[in-house]
């Protein structure tokens, strides 16, 4: 089902051009997009075009199809970067620790051994969350390395639609 | 839709009559179980009750329909519990910190400034598991402790089915 009309919300990042326009891959309801700044490789963000703060607000039906589309990137991520497991996280409301008030669930891949503590990585997401608004205070990959997984995410999400 | 055939996974602990007995609320696919050892007020699992290890292993259907019951369950959570937001997360395979392999959701309701660290409850999922587990040597809330929260539980739940 087509959303006919998606109306961007006033600054919010995740409406934003800027960043909608690097998804790797997306429907008419929900977009992937590779961090900035990934905590681990190939962590992503998937997001509801439209805007909604909370999980809450999402239809029964629009919160099955996110999962289902989170489902599908994950296996591309795994695929590409390796890993035999993943994590997801949402955190929702800014008591949650979200920082970005549009609904975003984390997907990181994992594998064996790619942390010293195997939870490392979720203290470090706020941080991220940071980079994702483009701080320049941060360490975050350059263009060309973006460009060149994102161009693997890509075509690996090809097959997605087949 | 009731599934027919459930069969209890030798030795898996989420399969045990132990656990599913504590159940506050379930369908005849999933049940939301308060944890033995919070890790603050109101952390719940969801687990399917078939023994599927790997969220890759469910159907689409039931993938949504695991992620539309666990947000009425947050939702009970929120209200009991007086929290204004949540944390949901998933560790999926043993490299990600899954320690039981069953799926299971972990919510954690959150209020502002409930902890010092905002993340700091990340780190602590893997003990609380091994709680789970019934570990003698971890400290985790007696019966009547037990009994009391997820009467309460129970007697909120009941909304979920008008």
């Amino acid at each position: 089902m087509i959303i006919p009309d998606i109306q961007p919300f006033e600054n919010c990042v995740f409406c934003s051009k800027a960043v909608t326009d690097k998804s790797f891959y997306s429907t008419s309801k929900f977009s992937a997009i590779y961090n900035l700044a990934p905590i681990l490789p190939g962590h992503s963000l998937i997001i509801p075009n439209a805007h909604y703060e909370s999980l809450i607000e999402l239809s029964d039906q629009d919160l099955g199809e996110m999962m289902i589309f989170a489902r599908k990137v994950t296996s591309v991520l795994r695929s590409v970067f390796n890993c035999d497991g993943f994590d997801w996280t949402i955190q929702d409301g800014a008591s949650a620790g979200q920082t970005v008030p549009h609904v975003h669930l984390h997907i990181i891949p994992r594998k064996p051994k790619d942390l010293v503590d195997g939870n490392e990585w979720y203290s470090k997401i706020p941080e991220s969350e940071v980079q994702m608004l483009d701080s320049e205070n941060r360490e975050r990959l350059n263009d060309i390395e973006y460009n060149k997984i994102t161009t693997r995410l890509v075509e690996a999400s090809r097959a997605l639609n087949k």
